[in-house]
């Protein structure tokens, strides 16, 4: 096996939580490798430009105003944002009616959620009053309890364990759904445009941070294409395996995502609680399509493009449309057992059926698009789903504790490990930020 | 990259699924080549001796009156069993009490187990009457509403979740619950010693019979210490990675289980259904401890070593002392948030928290063993976790129908793909002859 050499610490995975921990690091003074098993940087973010111009952020695309670390990462590369666009009505498709704004028995269910949120502490929810019972109960579970009309808990199931944990309310817990909800502050900020989470948007897309991040380290430290298939650890360094040969380190920081962490070859094995924790994070199962117009034609009906739906295949839709691009883009969201079902069908029928429920909310124009563009994450052999990994019902209060705990040099991160804004693109850089932190702290 | 040759078929994993399954194929006259990780076969049968020569199992042991395969394999293997111990009473301590029958009210809520699962075919889960509601609802959920008196629900939750499922009631949902159950019967004869899966033992352990099967293969068949990195495939073949080289096969069987199916790199990548199955089977955290004495005090006091607890560290304890052994032998179990609570603690606090609750039930003398071993399969590397793997709430009515679809060239065995006794070596065997049998038919 050929060596690389030596360096003080070895970051694997160069998306948003690896640059930004190899940016702390390298200014620590420390010598700094990322290994990146993609040609590329930016893991979750992946910008795609159509012939013409246009821009289609495939994965994570937005910031909101609460994000410090992006805002000063935003400031510090120069990066331009601009607003998603939000003139007009929502639709909200809603026990087969349509309506503009979210009806009071889904917002009571909303807020039921956001206080019990208050009592979930997200540095380490296994503590929360009641965290076991939490734990123990899916958030179907918890929906069917409170009483409220049948459409108020399918959108707000939908909305809340798809449109935020990308999963559905049959495969979380209540305690899972209440720390995600109190990791980015409550249900207002996490699912709003003007004031929430996708208030802002990338000119160029949100790679192209990623890119400027990736530009700004010294030199040499970044190696693209080296995916890490080994690591050897003592208590006091280690060796990452890669496929063209090995690196020794003091630390190392494994920034990507828990399904691929627990793949990595661990000698000697990880501790058996870091190993079983690893197999209670499955990645999200979002499904996100861009239907391309020559213009944003439901602009003119008054319509915002934003729709939020308690049934039918998709879960939400946004105007996606960059400023000034020759064409207009309507971008939908699949998650939980729909984003499976649209899986199961062949390529036509899937569009067929996004187009459909488009067709069904903005008119005629919506079911003859220009161009029709989905990404699965779920085959992506360096993701494996998307948007983040959630724990499954009963591990927090069991595995949890060893979510951000090292293992000897080895310490974790990525936006899965993070307490503030996790499952986001903040959260991510937060947790390169605390694990470059705790690397300097251990040498 | 080195190559070791062709053949028909490869099958990874000399477990006894991979056993079974290379058995069959060459049977068929087919060539085979098993690739095991481990430098020995038996997968989760291992069995080590004392230097005085007391068995101890460390892994799955038993076989019952209602499994096939395994007592044809016996027979043909020439593998000599006998009864596991079961003079005496029972002990069960149950809300405080010690008790020698199950409760009445325990038994009700088992009872009203089985009259759910005779409705869900263990083939397919997903097609049950209420599935959905089932699979969205944790076993612990389900326990909640029965409105049996909370010993009788920890009971069952211990027994069941724990016992059968090597997970804790909040780790499974409903539905899962009800396969298990119906996939080996009843909660009786899972349950049960005599008469039931617990009935009977093998004279040298069970990783006796797997050596035996490796034995009966052509020679040259079997590669040790080879695991499988790396699988590509095309519709109609495939090139297996081991550190040492790669084969090419027609066909593989991957009969390893599905954590470390979900850790080899495919390319392509598996369809996205199937990647996200795998990511949504954790493997067991089942603790086995054994404490070694040198006499099965137990007896004289009219005590079977058999005991169930619906509280405390160990939920089970068993004689599992070999006849003519030099010493005796009694074996506690441990699983769900017990489990992980053991496995926090230190070895030596670990060893008396189980010493002192076998001390509570069979008295002073079960404090001071000769010796106590145990064994933490969740740090194993080839196996990650025992007894077997579950579907998580919610995977059943989405992924659960990627279980067994091959892909490709490719086949999936190992006893959580089995129909009958998943989760027992029996259903290791099934899966087995069904991959081989799937391979016969499609070459």
């Amino acid at each position: 096996m050929a060596r690389f050499g030596e360096c003080d610490v070895v970051v694997a995975g160069a998306g948003f939580a690896g640059l930004s921990a190899a940016d702390a690091l390298v200014r620590e003074g420390l010598t700094v490798r990322v290994v990146e098993a993609r040609p590329r940087v930016g893991g979750r973010a992946l910008t795609r430009f159509l012939p013409d111009g246009t821009q289609l952020d495939l994965g994570g695309q937005w910031i909101g105003p609460a994000q410090r670390h992006m805002a000063d990462l935003v400031h510090r590369h120069a990066v331009r944002t601009y607003p998603t666009p939000s003139r007009g009505a929502a639709l909200i498709e809603y026990g087969g009616r349509r309506v503009e704004e979210l009806p009071a028995e889904a917002a009571e269910v909303l807020a039921a959620l956001d206080r019990l949120a208050r009592a979930v502490p997200p540095d380490r929810p296994w503590s929360a009053p009641g965290a076991a019972g939490q734990d123990g109960r899916t958030f179907a579970s918890w929906l069917a309890a409170t009483g409220a009309p049948p459409a108020a808990r399918d959108l707000v199931g939908r909305l809340v364990s798809g449109g935020l944990l990308s999963a559905g309310p049959t495969e979380t817990s209540l305690l899972e759904t209440l720390f995600y909800v109190a990791s980015g502050g409550g249900t207002e900020p996490l699912l709003g445009y003007e004031g929430g989470a996708q208030e802002t948007r990338f000119a160029g897309g949100a790679q192209h941070l990623a890119e400027r991040m990736a530009a700004g380290l010294p030199e040499g430290t970044l190696r693209l294409g080296q995916p890490v298939e080994a690591v050897e650890y003592t208590p006091r360094s280690a060796r990452v395996h890669t496929p063209g040969g090995a690196w020794d380190a003091a630390r190392v920081v494994l920034a990507v995502p828990p399904v691929l962490a627990g793949r990595v070859r661990y000698s000697p094995a990880l501790p058996p609680l870091r190993a079983g924790l690893l197999q209670r994070m499955p990645a999200g199962t979002a499904l996100k399509t861009h239907a391309v117009y020559t213009a944003p034609f439901w602009r003119a009906a008054g319509l915002s493009g934003v729709s939020q739906s308690a049934e039918g295949v998709l879960t939400e839709t946004v105007d996606n449309t960059p400023p000034d691009a020759p064409r207009a883009v309507l971008t939908g969201f699949a998650y939980g057992a729909e984003a499976v079902l649209l899986r199961r069908q062949a390529p036509a029928t899937r569009r067929r059926a996004v187009l459909d429920h488009l067709t069904a909310l903005f008119g005629e124009e919506a079911g003859a698009p220009d161009d029709f563009v989905e990404f699965d994450w779920l085959a992506e052999e360096w993701t494996r789903g998307c948007f983040s990994g959630h724990l499954v019902p009963g591990a927090w209060t069991t595995f949890g504790p060893s979510l951000r705990e090292p293992v000897g040099p080895l310490h974790w991160a990525g936006t899965e490990t993070a307490v503030r804004w996790n499952g986001y693109f903040e959260g991510a850089v937060e947790s390169g930020y605390r694990a470059a932190e705790e690397v300097r702290r251990s040498l």
